[in-house]
């Protein structure tokens, strides 16, 4: 074995410790949001808080440096070890970059952030729960300044909205997203008008009645055909669906159940199950850097989006599975066509709430918090009148006013517990599922047919050849080329949306 | 704050990180019994492995090792915080014998053991399958060697065994094991006899068929009546029962059901839901010291025997809870009177599975036992001749003999993961167990009225202020001397079962 790749198996060696911690706290959070009694929550909080305090010490462990060092020069980040593979050298330069990120923020400074965090998703709680968005605006203040020093901990050149978005989405900028979503808003705002005018469909069957153990039955009969290995995931309830993955051979993904609301289960299923399928598909012999790691999390949410969106509410899909629901609920569906289920489940219309929003409005919602996301960053926006420019914002955009700054400005968690520059990432899970999409129909003319047919598996094994086997190999730009030729464009999602929408 | 007491906090501090990071090795270890999936199994061992190397790193730490010599002598054993309430003093005490405990063990050795105990389980798990006590030989040579050698490390007085059983029911002595059991075992040998010559009610009922949901449903009001609090514990399934505890205020406990053992079932959830109202008690606020640990194996147990059959397999508690048995299951009851159940239930038969064992013959099986172990560490037993052995002291003091060594020397787990030396706390259980009992009936003279009534609630604050609150402020006899006023004796033990059998 040469020097250089004994070097790497040291750092792989302690990379899998920090790993195996990482994995450890997944699986603490996911008991938390499923099987955990109440009376655990304060003990389950600071097991977590001891873990990852734990993770950090490793990370920035004088041991990991020695062992990063062998590798690549810390301070120009010239990588030392010629003689390793092209893989392994990109391994090391990324595992040089989380090390750089966790080295600029002072251990106090992470812990007065986590501090802030877990304050601000209180209140945020409580503020939502009394519609009070003053009760909220300190500690929005209070976040947004703090955001606004980690991203000069952070560096940037351009904007400092890009150092925040380097953490969710390395590579991709401001000015990048500025251009997409440039080219995006008037389309979309211009395609939900068409749309919403248009004559809809009855919705009213997709709120009856449909048993929760069935409506399992159904949502396992998807996993199952989406090629999920069933002794390396498991399917339990939470308040609010979501995908960890302890291990590549251990992944856990939630939904929610309501009786009538069989239809965002199913959604929520295929897109947790888009993830899961991502993080069973990572090299797992490689566990411990980040070439076992997902690539970006707009990648990663690439991978769910299209199970839900671009097969899940696909017409060659519902062709095979339609006839599959109406055998479990033959009461529920009776003299719904596949049609007009069909349509019911693609209506277009504007509304209040991003996370019910459909694959056209969706993107909109992003783009109205990007845009204050990116002020609250620059310091151009007075926040205690967020509420008004949110509100202004969606009546521009999507031509709706929220009644109350619950359905508002106060929707979402993710500003309280410090998560600005994330919500771009959505958007481009969409615009990268689009391109990866537009690819696939290309490469499979008779993927209709075949889904058609209820073959599943060769679309799983598309997106484990593109995406799944490389982790996080290349960045996400490089991986769209790659994978399909021509570098990230809008164009795509704008055809799909054009084509799916105009029959 | 005193200098003592700022010392004190400061131990405790570190001792609540090990204690929650053994918490995270408990919750660990119950996701792979309940929910994990198959593949989980190999990153959840290296999981597990790493939380316990990093529980032992901060054991032996100098920074623990600093804090706890500022309040006690680590060469001499004497206090230094003269000026602790006497339950801190007690505290120290603990931490110290723990230390001293740990420190005897070197680092290399205690690898050396973990390798084999789980070589040795994965060894006797085939060997047992395959009826092949040759195949299981040389793992048990192997770990019973390594157990003289742990006796050795440890040190002892009078009997190497010692050393072992001081691991699981410290205070109590080889010496004094063998006057209990010299007591006991001719006493159980003849009732046994006599009991076993008694006509036979039949006992087909107890595996007809009995739903399982409609099991839980029973399980569920038997632990609602016991009193454990409902935020703070929750009941799963898995292969064999156990009860663990993360946190004094979230404890898992599981059962096993199968349509055709409704009784195992029941006996299991009274007998882990004994374990869990003992986690449930332990005084929170000392969370992470000795006082907030159970006080020994042997007193543990006691809790759980108590419930599975001091009071379920009472006439009292089924006067209660027969007629809600009979509302559950009125088909597969219809004819069974009460009598007939109680009788059913009680049957005193020898047997060779000591798992399956009745509460006359079962120390009979410990004992049995308790005597090879002895053997094992004194090394005068010929490891080869255990079966044989097995075989000739069953029919000694039960009077059958296993068909194959699956049933015999082959049925418990516990020896080949190392576990020597804890067989007698199964015995204590019972005798502690006991002995509480007898103080519990003269302290309540009306406790059968109101047990028959459905009052559960007194015995459980019975069991709270005698044992669960103290923790481990007092060893396990002084704990028994004071709730009972008298020292340990095998005479409440003998008196229960003749007054119960002659009846
Ligand atoms: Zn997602
Ligand atoms: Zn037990």
């Amino acid at each position: 074995m040469s020097k250089s790749l004994e070097d790497y198996e040291k750092l792989q060696e302690l990379g899998k410790e920090i790993r195996t911690l990482s994995g450890v706290a997944m699986l603490l959070e996911w008991d938390q949001e499923t099987y955990m009694p109440k009376g655990g929550i304060t003990s389950r909080s600071e097991q977590v808080e001891l873990i990852s305090f734990l993770i950090h010490e490793k990370k920035t462990s004088a041991t990991f440096k020695k062992a990063l060092e062998k590798l690549i020069d810390l301070e120009s980040g010239e990588l030392k070890g010629e003689d390793l593979s092209n893989r392994k050298k990109r391994s090391v330069e990324e595992f040089y970059g989380e090390y750089i990120k966790d080295a600029k923020l002072p251990a106090d400074f992470v812990k007065k952030l986590a501090k802030a965090n877990s304050k601000g998703t209180h209140a945020w709680q409580k503020a939502r729960e009394e519609n009070s968005f003053e009760a909220f605006l300190p500690y929005l203040e209070n976040i947004v300044t703090l955001n606004q020093q980690k991203a000069a901990y952070l560096g940037f050149k351009d904007h400092p909205y890009d150092a925040l978005l380097d953490l969710y989405e390395p590579g991709v900028t401001t000015q990048e997203l500025d251009t997409l979503f440039g080219t995006l808003k008037p389309f979309l705002t211009d395609l939900t008008k068409k749309l919403a005018a248009k004559k809809k469909v009855s919705t009213a069957f997709l709120t009856a009645q449909f048993p929760r153990d069935k409506q399992m039955e159904f949502c396992h009969f998807l996993l199952d055909k989406m090629k999920l290995d069933p002794e390396k995931f498991r399917l339990d309830f939470s308040t609010h669906p979501f995908c960890t993955a302890p291990h590549p051979h251990d992944v856990r993904l939630t939904t929610h159940t309501s009786s009538s609301g069989f239809f965002k289960n199913i959604s929520a299923v295929m897109h947790e199950g888009g993830h899961a399928l991502y993080e069973l598909g990572l090299p797992v012999e490689d566990f411990g850097t980040p070439l076992a790691e997902y690539c970006t999390m707009g990648i990663h949410e690439s991978q769910s989006r299209w199970w839900e969106c671009f097969i899940g509410q696909g017409r060659p899909f519902w062709e095979f599975a339609y006839p599959k629901l109406l055998e479990i609920f033959p009461e529920q569906l009776q003299g719904i066509t596949l049609d007009h289920f069909y349509q019911a489940i693609n209506q277009v219309e504007p509304s209040l709430i991003r996370v019910f929003a459909d694959e056209v409005t969706y993107i909109l919602h992003i783009i109205l918090r990007y845009e204050i996301e990116k002020e609250f960053i620059a310091g151009t926006l007075n926040l205690a009148d967020l509420p008004h420019i949110w509100n202004e914002k969606m009546e521009n955009s999507l031509g709706v006013t929220p009644d109350t700054d619950m359905n508002g400005c106060l929707q979402d968690v993710h500003w309280s517990c410090g998560l600005i520059g994330y919500f771009p990432t959505y958007a481009l899970g969409n615009i990268y599922a689009s391109q990866f999409f537009d690819t696939f129909q290309k490469t499979f003319p008779d993927w209709e047919m075949r889904t058609t047919n209820g073959d599943l598996a060769f679309i799983r094994h598309f997106l484990l050849e593109k995406v799944h086997r490389h982790g996080r190999e290349f960045p996400a730009l490089t991986l769209i080329e790659r994978a399909t030729g021509a570098p990230l464009s809008p164009q795509p999602y704008m055809d799909y949306l054009t084509k799916k929408y105009s029959q």
